[in-house]
């Protein structure tokens, strides 16, 4: 290895060196265009390409999203690796504001005294402020199937779920109920993703936008 | 499916399932027991059981790390997703604290007047204190590659080094590098890893202390 190659190096150069190697590797695939930074974010966070094949949108996802962060929508996601992963700057500039409530004093009261997850009372939570139009779920399943649930109910409308909780028990079967649900969704179907992927996409999306 | 078989789940139940069906997909390999934790918990983080053959350790690693846990080390990390992930109650227990440097202002000015990266500039910092004993690179090359320049220089020694930043330019080889170091490493051979990676190699070390 040439360490000079790579020590010193700008980190927007070797950004933009990985996305080159990854746009080469995807060439084959027929990546629609609003979706392609999303698909090569996510490889890029996890150097894993089959989420090229497992990543799937609903058709108004993209510009829902956009119209809702430039709108300033708060954003909920279920882990504080998520809240710490998107980008800061990014969100300043469009005015948005990013948070997780499942370490919060009342939630962790509300889980116990009700019996269910934190990560349930804490969509409970954000529920309850319409100004939380896009959710990102990367680790709790019954986050998701909460979100499902409200919405049937009539009590939540949001412009875009993030559904990407990774695992072997309840993950797979979330994501399909988020894409049944009616909700403008973008999910990563079976097993994978995690919070990492969901900051993939959310960055990529706010990236497109302030053009970093 | 049905909602009613998880949505009221223990997470803890939850936990016991999945790992349950790992163990049945790795029955087949010889994972020794030492490492057999931690391997099964980077698959329960990524659901992407090729971890199983990328993750390599050093033979002193595990005991090195619970050692330097158990005495109260404080832990070093390149970003603020692997803090935000790591079981805080269980380093309460242990005595141990984890941070990570690189937004904080005189890193950032350090970096701009130096011309290198602010990993590196994060690393540095961490040297000054000997009580850095466990450092967990999920992200950056650069930090991987300074922290085996100060080993070699004299100026640190760790007793574990978590090397499983992701990614397409230097990544791989900056395992490599840490590999060949003489520093007691784990890591994730290749592209692959991340911050997710990183946190579920040392909460499982954590847990297998702490018995939470």
């Amino acid at each position: 290895m040439e360490k000079s190659n790579y020590i010193n190096l700008n980190p927007m150069g070797i950004e933009n060196d990985s996305m080159q190697i990854i746009s080469d590797e995807l060439s084959h695939l027929n990546i629609p265009e609003e979706l392609d930074a999303i698909v090569k974010r996510v490889i890029h966070t996890t150097a894993d390409f089959e989420y090229a094949h497992l990543f799937e949108a609903h058709p108004d996802a993209v510009q829902n999203a956009k119209k809702a962060l430039l709108a300033g929508c708060k954003i909920y996601a279920d882990t504080t690796m998520i809240t710490a992963g998107v980008s800061k700057p990014s969100m300043a500039k469009l005015g948005n504001e990013l948070n997780c409530f499942v370490h919060k004093p009342d939630v962790i009261e509300e889980a116990k005294a009700q019996g269910i997850t934190r990560s349930i009372c804490g969509i409970n939570k954000a529920a309850k402020d319409a100004s939380y139009q896009i959710f990102v779920i990367g680790n709790a399943p019954t986050a998701l199937v909460r979100i499902c649930e409200l919405y049937k109910e009539g009590k939540i409308n949001p412009d875009l779920v993030i559904g990407v909780p990774v695992g072997f028990v309840g993950a797979s079967e979330s994501k399909q109920m988020l894409k049944e649900s009616g909700l403008p969704y973008m999910i990563i179907r079976g097993r994978k993703g995690g919070s990492t992927v969901g900051v993939a996409i959310l960055n990529a999306i706010l990236y497109d936008i302030v053009k970093r």
